[in-house]
């Protein structure tokens, strides 16, 4: 009987996470400061987020950050995932390919999003503070803040997508559930978010209308700190956790990836599986993989926004970040992947697809659900519409390694299950969904309101 | 750092299902023909299930049955399942008691029903047929019939009881995302469901008026057999990988259970963790665990109902069962673990409790709540309502334990999450739910509508 998962034991679960930023050969750019336009320092930042986290924000020194013993100790509840082998995909693609995905969808939150939930409330926790709050999209951030919060004895304010929140509403009732307060964003809560209504009433929000809620609420409320479920260096080392287990397991696996494939809204499950085998393109180890940063065609800032300091949320109130954008205030269709529906990519990613160390895959929104049912009707998981994105591009590279007669091994992170997103299958089963496009002057038009 | 999980590799994953039949000291009675009375034959059985199921249906003699390979190989997509030490729900209980639960909701389909949907499905293609048919509450054994039939290349219709299909639409998505055709039940495309229409338009359905109108397709279709997910003796035999695997991973943690609790609605969930260690009471080599069904207040068949031979169904297809029954056509209340919306018990079980190996307990709707937000707020899983009930049952015995100053351990099945369930708690902390308790009148009513 041939493996089908390669599963690592507790005290396998890796000690340390991996700080990109300490190994990449050009380093980042440094986040500005909004008003007077200098270099940021972690004092600047932590009056938002905890110190510990301000402090890993900016930390280009150390490749390794000890993860605390208590924040281990929580992994432990849904941790390690399982390396799983695409047998059924592989036979239904008829692929010479090896796939293998490495499935964070078996947690009991069903995302990866609890990686980094854990580790930011901890912090907070720790620093004094009594509150958290934060935006989420398709509310996978917002259900696993909302448990980590509850671990620590904290309370937790969510500020939901209005869009995501009436097309997923099981979401927020599960937040509720783990006892968090849920508002749709844009609400009435904040200024920044009555200016947005005043304008445009029925405006069904954005993943950066949301930050720019939850950032005022943080910065108004004493005890309380922002958190942020994607785009920052920290979330994404905090996610490193996937990408050093997947490493372990590729080993008892005897493959190693050709291609690391991943779906991108911030960068959150790209930089968690991909920057742990990065690091072995610097090394020279392992000098050939390929990483693959899928997007929805509909947002498609690695694929055609613009490398400029840019806002990381709608109102203007984050710092001013080096990054790929498609201008603060982009508008993006409503499609059913709200994670994915962010304007900008991280900074390290940013500075990574600038020297050429990776790059992106626009999909449009009907492939992406193609590629999820056939995962489903082979692989028996129903995939979350972001992680649609990643199978989808799985797919072209397994089918261009087909006809090239090759055999490569693509290792893809299967981010989450679509459980609580049936209704965007009903509508894909349906035929009511459609692919979005933007035309070349669509892009311009936002890019002109990048700040200069 | 305490182990929190006990983890079993693939290839340790049952060999063999156990036939708790062959070492029951009292066999159950042999269910009888519906028309002729006469005991019934395997021959009797295989006009509407696989030839396999039925033999193994009837089977007395032997222990062990063998996985056949492929079904083995299947069961790597998802097994083994975690055996989980619940820290966090012993500290918010402040308990003496240790207390552990298999973990059936890791698997992609949310519950333990795939289990036997892959062997009833493997054996109908093995034997020829084209299509598979059944029932479903819930809709946790639709989507794992569903998903199995696909997997096979069979077509699959599948009637969902009408109430949870409305209060669960994201179930029925999610079948017809595996391939398959959901109808309401009961609905105007059998004879059994045109009849109970026709007396009351706005019958809500239940699992037994679903088992009809199946049945009625898979004898009217050539080609097409019925499957059922609970109740009978094969499918509760397929569901002990669950208790085997529990049983090597409690030597594992080096404890034994002292009390081993699941919900109940039909058995298979409960048979599937109970039946492995059962057989150390028959062969006394653990001669003191207590077997705890939980079943909800409002369907309570194990602690009111009464041992008769009774139809499984609500229109009279299916054998004669010896079992406790409210009464074939008993009309359960509207409560949100539809799983559990059932008559009577399975032969096995009912034997069982009528020799006194087990018991069963009745749990009402809130309470069962009330355990599954807390299981949620600590240790992170939102529990299947159904599952809420085992959470309840072992609470009482924690809450006992600690003020008898005794630290038993408890071992529970956890068959499902709640993630496509999130309607009911959101019912639950709105505070729309209630209690139903039947009075003795209406049990006797009920009871009096067993054939004689």
């Amino acid at each position: 009987m041939k493996q089908k998962k390669f599963i690592l034991q507790e005290h396998e679960i890796p000690t340390h996470w991996y700080n990109i930023q300490a190994d990449m050969p050009t380093k980042p750019l440094t986040p500005l400061h909004p008003k007077t336009r200098k270099p940021l320092s972690p004092d600047d930042l932590s009056h938002i987020f905890s110190k510990e986290c301000s402090k890993q924000e900016l930390d280009t020194v150390n490749s390794w950050i000890e993860i605390p013993e208590e924040v281990r100790e929580k992994y432990t509840y849904y941790r390690a995932t399982p390396l799983v082998r695409a047998y059924a995909l592989e036979k239904a693609l008829g692929t010479t390919a090896h796939i293998y995905f490495k499935n964070e969808s078996t947690n009991p939150l069903g995302s990866h999003k609890i990686n980094s939930a854990i580790p930011q409330c901890y912090y907070c926790k720790e620093e004094g503070d009594t509150n958290v709050t934060t935006e989420t999209g398709a509310g996978q951030w917002g259900m696993a803040l909302s448990y980590a919060a509850k671990l620590y004895g904290l309370e937790a304010a969510v500020y939901q997508v209005k869009i995501t929140l009436q097309q997923k509403p099981y979401r927020s009732i599960a937040m509720r559930t783990f006892g968090a307060t849920v508002e749709g964003s844009p609400s009435m809560s904040t200024r920044a978010g009555k200016n947005i209504i005043t304008r445009e009433p029925n405006y069904p929000g954005t993943l950066g209308t949301a930050i720019s809620e939850a950032i005022e609420l943080a910065t108004t409320t004493p005890g309380c700190k922002y958190t942020l479920g994607s785009v920052l260096n920290h979330v994404g080392l905090h996610q490193t956790v996937i990408g050093l287990e997947a490493e372990k397991q590729m080993e008892m696996a005897g493959e190693y990836p050709d291609k690391v494939i991943a779906c991108f809204g911030g960068g959150s499950n790209f930089g968690g599986i991909a920057f742990p085998f990065m690091r072995h393109l610097f090394d020279r180890s392992h000098a050939n993989t390929e990483f693959i940063a899928a997007e929805p065609a509909s947002c498609p800032k690695l694929t055609r926004g613009k490398f400029e300091y840019d806002f990381g949320d709608e109102a203007g109130y984050t710092p001013l970040l080096p990054m790929y954008t498609l201008g603060h205030d982009f508008k993006p269709a409503n499609i059913h992947a709200g994670g994915l529906r962010y304007h900008g990519a991280g900074v390290i990613i940013s500075q990574l697809i600038k020297d050429g160390y990776m790059h992106g895959v626009d999909i449009p929104q009907l492939e992406s659900f193609q590629a999820g049912l056939l995962f489903a009707q082979t692989e028996g998981i129903i995939p979350a519409p972001e992680s649609c994105h990643a199978i989808a591009a799985t797919i072209r590279e397994a089918k261009k390694a087909t006809e090239e007669g090759k055999s490569p091994v693509i290792l893809f992170c299967l981010s989450g299950h679509g459980l609580i997103d049936m209704p965007s299958y009903d509508s894909y089963i349906n035929g009511d969904l459609r692919n979005y496009r933007l035309s070349d002057e669509e892009i311009e038009e936002s890019l002109k309101r990048i700040p200069r």
